[in-house]
């Protein structure tokens, strides 16, 4: 088989294994507690060898309390008509999320205060929760509810909360150093495609890649957990521990909508070695992508990660963004609109940005006294004629960029400026100077200077 | 009576109060030393109980020395037509100000060198000064001057400069701590308005306001003395301490003017917290105003403030600018063109950027690992639907902005950036911040950092 | 005689001299090493007492090897008509420099790679050298090439490399401190004019000028040698003498072109402060130049002495750039494209540069507490009337702008603004503030700061 056609059967065994994920996950129902977000744990350790922690209901994490889990066993509501306006069976976001159990029967307005629905979206069913205010509610689209007829209706929830834990998962990846780069998602919505499961699919791609990976320079920690409390418990645990052995990081979320490029807001340092990458490659034609500030506003959950107590240098990898489509928190946040080809795209463009980030860095010519005598390593024209610039039969002499990228990282490589910062510098994609990089490294003309952990 | 025709009232007492404030400064003949500026400062007492302090004739001040007292008690130019061509009496700018004695006939060709007009403004008398090389002369309109007749004048000035004392004055308002605000104008010029009273009229109001204020935060010091020389004398006896006790001030003059919007003269360092705030308030409606950067070249007290010997974080304040306006050191400059009422706005935006003030500064989010639950505390929706947030009876979370304004301080507030940072960065107005201070602090969750002073 | 005759003439003198030394200079056959380069030496000689030193070849310096002489007594190629096609003794460039001998007969097809031609400009010979690889050629009109008849040509190089020298030279000028200022220009070209000889006639020049100047504050290092690897045999001797000596620095080339005005590249640190005084020549309108970013990607011997282990602060100054003019590098840079009137332009311009930078420092006003009585120094009017300040004997009084330059000066030379920042803050050129400064340092108000070598 030749290499390129062993890369679109490659490329098509990723397709398959993430549309089958999707297909698998979609159906359960998930919370932030309870059996569906631990089936969903499961079934994502199948490709991610997770560590799975518990978190006891009720006790305290930072200025939070933990949930108890919530189990849902069915949902109905049933009109004078004996029509069925809202069915769990049918659709798992039509009982309000974490609601309580209910049993009875009700006039229609003393339900409307327990019905939720979008008018400017009047046929999308919204994905509504109380986590910490106990409530009941039925969610449904807005043009059912306004044809609802007078009457009694039936309205029937069984549910529990009860004394349990709230989990999160993690997995690592060694490298050559105990730097970690942080790889978080969340697994607590619903139904929902793009603002759900693109995240966890992305992840397991990146496991699976990066697990193959023989050079990793970086260890890699994989971390899935419920939004915002379950980011939380999480750094109860870990987050000292992070503040030391962090390199970079980023929450992936939304990653599978239609919009033609990645869009990655910058930690709250907003000048990580992650940040200013990331700007860099607007001088570059694949992985040029939407940069965002970062913002205390909204996000997911780089907002704990990036709370000042911790202020890790965590971003955020997006494409179509929350409250930036139709299909935002409702039922029209589907597998058509999210699209696993998508999903595997994004995927693939941040393992590019993971493998350029792998070698960027501090480095120092260790030859700084003058520059470098390139022509005995045959890296520079041995005459100064344009004619044997081109005659030569090493490719790279021809190639006046992989030159110039070798001439800016000996000069500016003295300790002090990164590699992102010649970059930035010189106006070129991080991507490009790689090959100089190795090339340079090689000849042991140029080191690696290990970073401590601030 | 109603809270609105109280306050409908309440200014109605400011403007009497300014505008009869000023009848009584108006005709009075001051200069840098003499009696005319005693009297200033006597009637200004009556308002703000300043102690008065006197700097001794010949007395050496930095690189200055202090000048002798100048006492005028009339002059008058008499033409070969016994015509009064100026009268001390009818303009006390008339005569050339600190002028000495004369008493002689003299020919209007000999006349001319000690005549001061000018010809851009033909009906304006100039305001001209001598104090440091003695000189007499007269000022009039140009139109004037260029019809007087040929023949011999009479000049007479009965005037004497004789040992005595300058004088300045300073008042005090305790705040909470004991870093101090410093407000400070002058009392030089005789009969002028925008570029004299306006100044003290609205150090007066001020002193008022903020008498009465109950829960000053900072400390108010309130200057009054002569321009320049009076600031430097102010600075010989007051300057090592206020280095240590100051925490922002500014120099209050040319307020009355028909300027739309304040005027603001950056200190020297260009960016003390007043100097920020103030650049914030282009996001603010009401205080948006003109912003001019620090120079060197001209200015007011601000000069001597800011000398690099003392480097205070002191700017200028002020409406329609010296030398920007026709009256500017000439007999146009009256209570017409300047204003009683823009003066007691210009007061009043003062008093709202002092309160603004008072409220910024470095504060610690106590609970900084991870967000705070901001749900248990009813500041946060307890579902994420958009209904549950419009119907919500609490005015404050039918406020996205007011939520905003929280998290931002609660994120950034980490001890390193302070609530003027936080505004810029955002884009807010610094006064959108005081709501969600005030209501973090009432829940114990934000802390203002005490800052000493450098 | 008077002064503008007496100027004149010396200009004319200056021209001679520069019109002479070229055309002495033009003719001799120069590479990196040998004879050619001695007798250039010799000749500058007579007017720059440089001390010359060695060394040997073979010798490692940094990552090179010093390279042995070449001496070339002749070269020709002859056709199968007998008819010479190159000759070094019609154009010392025709033979390929540092070329090996050679003494064959070959077709026109083997003779093809030893041929240098350039297709864009047909009729110019290109100049082209091989200092690291052993090679033998001919450079010829890239028309004549292409009419080269078939059959066999004679190719006669008689060249020898032997053991001996690589030679560089500097002189000095001592000031009034050690700090000194590097003036660095190369010598190893052969005939070509801007980009060879018009950096050694301006040093010649430059040196002349500042050995009458008699109030040097700083000391002078001229440095002359051949490009690259002569700078760092040079860097070898002094380059760490030179961090600690060294104020500043330029190296000198190609200042003769048509350009309108010089062209600067900064220092590798972006902001010594002859970067940012050149910078601040935006407001100079004599002295306004092409500003260029430093770039490690091309340039001349300040791509040594910008290497990352010196980093000193030398800057590169030109006028019409190395490969922005067809001429470059090839038998069209002539004495005509070059113009020596346009040198000696460029000359007077560094000469004002240098008078400029001689000033320029930093200072601290010696009152700093409140402004000075600049009045009792007769250096402010004595009335605040403008009749006065236009009516003043005093020219200096005369002048807004020089009392503004005063006003600054004192303002912000408190010893960590030096006069370039001053400059740059108040949109001034910095020859501007020189008589400031001048008048200043007379009434002993301001002192120059030492400032000790980092």
């Amino acid at each position: 088989m030749s290499k390129l056609a062993s890369k679109v059967k490659e490329r098509e065994e990723d397709f398959v294994f993430l549309d089958e994920l999707f297909d698998r996950l979609f159906p359960i129902c998930r919370s932030i507690t309870g059996p569906g977000f631990r089936e969903s744990l499961r079934i994502l350790q199948e490709t991610i060898p997770f560590e799975v922690m518990s978190f006891e209901s009720g006790s305290q994490v930072f200025d939070w309390t933990v949930p108890e889990e919530w189990w849902i066993s069915s949902g109905s509501l049933i009109g004078p008509d004996q029509k069925v306006y809202a069915d769990f069976e049918q659709s798992n976001i039509s009982v309000l999320n974490f609601s309580e159990a209910v049993d009875k029967e009700m006039s229609l307005e003393d339900l409307q205060a327990h019905l939720y629905s979008i008018p400017e979206h009047p046929d999308a069913i919204p994905y509504v929760t109380s986590y910490y205010k106990r409530r009941w509610g039925f969610c449904l689209p807005h043009r059912v509810r306004e044809n609802l007829p007078q009457g009694k209706y039936k309205v029937k929830i069984v549910a529990e909360h009860k004394k349990g834990h709230l989990n999160c998962g993690h997995a690592f990846l060694p490298g050559k150093t105990k730097k970690e780069i942080l790889l978080s998602s969340y697994l607590c919505h619903p139904s929902l495609a793009n603002n759900e499961l693109s995240g966890p699919l992305v992840l397991a791609w990146l496991y699976k890649q990066l697990a193959q990976k023989e050079d990793r320079y970086f260890s890699y920690r994989f971390v899935i957990n419920p939004e915002t409390i379950g980011s939380l418990c999480y750094l109860s645990r870990f987050g000292e521990q992070l503040k030391l052995s962090l390199e970079t990081g980023m929450v992936l979320t939304c990653l599978g909508g239609p919009e033609e490029t990645l869009s990655y807001k910058a930690s709250r340092r907003e000048d990580s070695r992650l940040d200013r990458m990331i700007r860099a490659f607007s001088n570059d034609e694949v992985l040029k992508m939407r940069c965002r500030e970062f913002t205390p506003l909204s996000g997911s959950d780089e907002r704990q990660y990036c709370s000042p107590g911790f202020n890790l240098p965590v971003g955020h990898m997006s494409r179509t963004l929350y409250a930036e489509y139709d299909g935002y928190h409702n039922s029209l946040d589907t597998k058509e609109f999210m699209n696993i080809e998508t999903v595997l795209d994004s995927a693939e463009k941040i393992y590019r940005i993971l493998n350029c980030y792998e070698k960027m860095g501090l480095y120092e010519n260790t030859s700084p006294y003058g520059e470098l005598c390139l022509g005995k390593r045959g890296l520079y024209p041995s005459t100064n004629s344009h004619d044997t610039w081109k005659q030569s039969s090493d490719k790279k002499l021809d190639d006046r960029k992989f030159l110039n990228t070798v001439l800016a990282i000996l000069n500016y490589s003295d300790g002090k400026h990164d590699s992102v910062w010649i970059a930035e510098q010189m106006k070129w994609s991080p991507r490009e100077l790689e090959p100089a990089i190795a090339v340079l490294q090689e000849h042991q003309v140029l080191k690696r200077i290990t970073e401590t952990c601030e």
